[in-house]
């Protein structure tokens, strides 16, 4: 369940009349403790009297021992069955809260309050949440309906440059992978214009819920999603062991560029579109990267959640709008695309 | 999916038509690699390159210690989103095996092959994994449905009678939440009695697995199976604090004590009826408890998974074969409980 328009109303409906005598747990880091919550209590009565249990911002914090530590701190406040849980951040919050909310007693309710914008477009739509584990990412996790999200727009406005243009790319990847229209107007705008757009973001949240509730336990249609994200993830995992500073959307971009090359190659993805889709992502998201680094990538992507049975399973474009799921990539093909790489 | 004939003829079946060329990891302790192991292998052809992951058994090993070691041999085996994971031992090992299957790559399939009575004729069946937290039990966990579960009932001549008695007394909670019938055969038998007859066991899995099956997602029907286990987990976790060497299915012949007396002071259960269970449980699970020790289970009770909203839920009976789910149970009837506790 969902809501778009005066979602914050509806987070007071939803407590109201629901969650009625029921103790509220919230989910925050440094950061949304600062900026968000403050206008999360102004408009919200129901949460006065919340706890809060505080975790440290960052990719790197996505582990089990704060998996641990959130699951501590809700018995030593004698969480029970009937508690409400809310996770009001990005999406190390709402992947790190949703697993929590998961497996407390089985499930407890979860109410996911995305703050930044690559939370509203992804990682808050859709049920999968998770954790790292050592440099492998999402590696442990669950695939969980939350009992409410909270899309509330003007946190956007809390957001630097860097933090729309990263959730700009999961939104271009959107349109790739399900919306040619979407792509036409998003590919003359940059990814912070696309990022600042009302009516894009909403388009995008819409849409990834619509292709989530058509199935919804990821084993058909919704991998139509991972389009860029076999190389993602690589890229993410290699960054997160030699702490290079690169967000989740910065890196599906870069994988969207490799696997657009690999679309081509083995799909015969359209020419003129392959050039203008590496053109946008060169000129906005840069790919730099040594021979040597590339090469390190093949051993995480034979870790990635999307190998099935020692083989590696790609989405690709067929064409803007239209993708095809569970392509086995073979690591001649990954090694070929490793040498035009170099060249570009 | 089970099969209760020829179940290792049908595991056979799956793994050669269903898990073709997939990696099998098989999790195990030390008493199921010597007793069950050598007969599963010889048996099922498909098994013979699978990978083993050993704990150590016992309840006070399923924790997340262990669940960790296991996700990190899944990892070092480099097992991926096509690996066929199964759990051959009691309670302790497919629930555990349960929820790291459920939670590595967000779900890998899972085979279940219960070796003892309690795990055939209850953990194994209906999807519920877990493991405790600190003293808490099943404080983690999720409701996951298992690929195929293995009922294998020749592995039960490996079983001593206290591991008999301790199925046998789940088998018991069965008759007595829904089928009367079985529970005016069972009255005159001994849980030993029980715990052999093969057509009890049969009925009882069947029995189980449709009440789950009505409701997997236990917020409604299924909670009838709670009978006897806001005490029995209150019990158990107070052993496990103190290292008292008590049995699940013990632990809930006691608590199956104090709810049918539960069941008489606040649902008005038939007196001739619950004279007989009590006489049956004093006879057979003989409960010996300090005041003391009463009050201390109190705090215990608190932090149950039943508890919602601060209220502890309790499935207390009706009649003999019909339970009522969702009671309130004041602390004022518990104290009064106690107080008749020791006059027994």
């Amino acid at each position: 369940m969902y809501f778009l328009n005066d979602s914050l109303i509806s987070l007071q409906y939803v407590l109201d009349n629901e969650c009625k005598n029921a103790q509220k747990v919230i989910l925050l880091d440094e950061n949304t403790k600062k900026h968000c919550l403050p206008i999360l209590l102004e408009n919200v009565n129901g949460l006065k009297d919340a706890l809060m249990i505080e975790i440290e911002s960052g990719e790197k914090n996505k582990n089990e021992k704060n998996l641990i530590k959130i699951i501590s701190a809700l018995v030593n406040v004698s969480a029970d069955k009937g508690t409400v849980f809310l996770s009001l951040g990005g999406g190390v919050i709402t992947d790190l809260g949703g697993l929590a909310a998961a497996l407390y007693y089985r499930g407890i309710r979860h109410i996911e309050i995305p703050t930044t914008l690559l939370g509203m477009v992804d990682a808050s739509i859709g049920g999968k949440n998770g954790i790292n584990f050592g440099e492998l990412k999402n590696q442990i996790g669950t695939i969980t309906r939350p009992f409410f999200t909270c899309f509330y727009l003007p946190f956007l406005r809390t957001l630097g440059k860097r933090q729309i243009s990263n959730g700009a790319a999961e939104m271009i990847k959107l349109a790739l992978v399900a919306d040619k229209a979407m792509w036409d107007k998003m590919k003359t705008k940059s990814p912070i214009e696309i990022g600042q757009d009302e009516g894009l973001i909403t388009r995008c949240i819409e849409l990834k819920q619509r292709i989530c509730d058509e199935d919804f336990n990821d084993v058909n249609k919704r991998r139509i999603l991972n389009f860029g994200h076999n190389f993602g993830h690589a890229i993410e995992a290699f960054a997160l062991k030699h702490s290079f500073d690169i967000l989740h959307g910065e890196s599906i971009a870069r994988g969207m560029y490799y696997e657009t090359i690999l679309s081509r190659n083995i799909l015969g993805f359209d020419t003129k579109e392959y050039s203008e889709i590496l053109a946008y992502i060169q000129r906005y998201y840069a790919i730099k990267r040594t021979v040597d680094q590339y090469l390190q990538l093949l051993d995480y992507l034979r870790h990635d959640k999307k190998t099935f049975a020692g083989d590696q399973k790609f989405t690709l474009l067929q064409e803007i709008g239209y993708a095809k799921t569970n392509i086995t990539v073979s690591e001649g093909e990954i090694m070929k695309l490793l040498l035009i790489l170099q060249s570009h």
